[in-house]
């Protein structure tokens, strides 16, 4: 059985981390799916999908590695021919991945106590982001 | 429904970045299979799959990010022992991850306008490249 | 078909990296599933899943670029407000990602001669780890 659900939502952009973890559970509460995966897939090549204990501190600490080796100030060829200025962003963007696959098993995802699933939002402005959610499974 | 499928194409090598979107467009539309999820996986320790938009700026710019971060011109207790001079090469693929998931509903894939699915070769010479394409649905 | 197996093991901690590819050859063996997919994911924010070349030399270069991009000796929020010494071992592992999905085909998966599925241990002590594996296919 295949279920397609999306998660639609809004980013502040600039290295922006939504926990988008209660809408999955949700969406996969909803099905009649017990065992199986969900997978997550974010369009557009400025954001990524990954899982991170969701603390303040911590949050901030991954947007510092990510201003570490991959620089907003530094220059990209891709900023000089289109002149969007996030050549950055979509460097972060595949370099994280745009996908990210969950099994769960009797309707609980595998996920760690302080493992949540996010959106990272590298683009330089505040975006509108589709994520497709698809749920495969018996 | 699981159909199996392959793409084997050849790389120069060099963090040589290619799309591969539309082959894998074309294979999903051979199936019989609407919605699910496409599951690519490259053999090999020394290549990689993402997503990035295909713009030749943007791929230099991603090609010089592994320069910084992963260099190729620092010493690899790899190449000490082997003297492929490569191990640049696997520490980048280990890196980026040899699979990539990307559901599709309505035979539509969920990929932004901009994204496009690359293979990119590590190696420090052509190489001939399999990618797996698992198509999952009903 | 859906089956869900796992896998469970101790590391060291300190960026350990354990082959478990043959662990997950045999829960394939097992099964009665010919063509699918095994996703696997790592439960808790401080450890990830890759594949590799499973040689010393390597494995030491993979350790050492962790090292030189996301350093244990810098100050991380997260140490400064939890004190667990282990902030750099998060952003690792968010970086590298929880989950993979190989797909196998006539039962042998699409691995390469010289490609290792691993778990990567980024965490500061010696921990027990449960890896969830889910084998989707018919």
């Amino acid at each position: 059985m295949v279920i397609t659900k999306t998660i639609s939502l809004q980013s502040k952009g600039h290295c922006d981390i939504i926990d988008i973890t209660p809408q999955i559970e949700q969406q996969l509460a909803e099905t009649d799916i017990s065992n199986g995966t969900v997978t997550l897939f974010v369009s557009g090549s400025t954001a990524g999908i990954s899982t991170i204990e969701f603390e303040s501190g911590l949050l901030s600490d991954f947007q510092d590695m990510w201003e570490r080796n991959v620089p907003k100030d530094i220059p990209y060829n891709h900023d000089r021919r289109w002149g969007d200025g996030n050549g950055y962003s979509h460097v972060r963007a595949s370099l994280l991945g745009a996908s990210l696959v969950i099994p769960f098993n009797n309707k609980r995802l595998a996920l760690g106590t302080w493992q949540q699933i996010v959106l990272v939002d590298f683009d330089n402005r505040p975006r509108s982001r589709q994520i497709m959610v698809q749920i495969v499974g018996e």
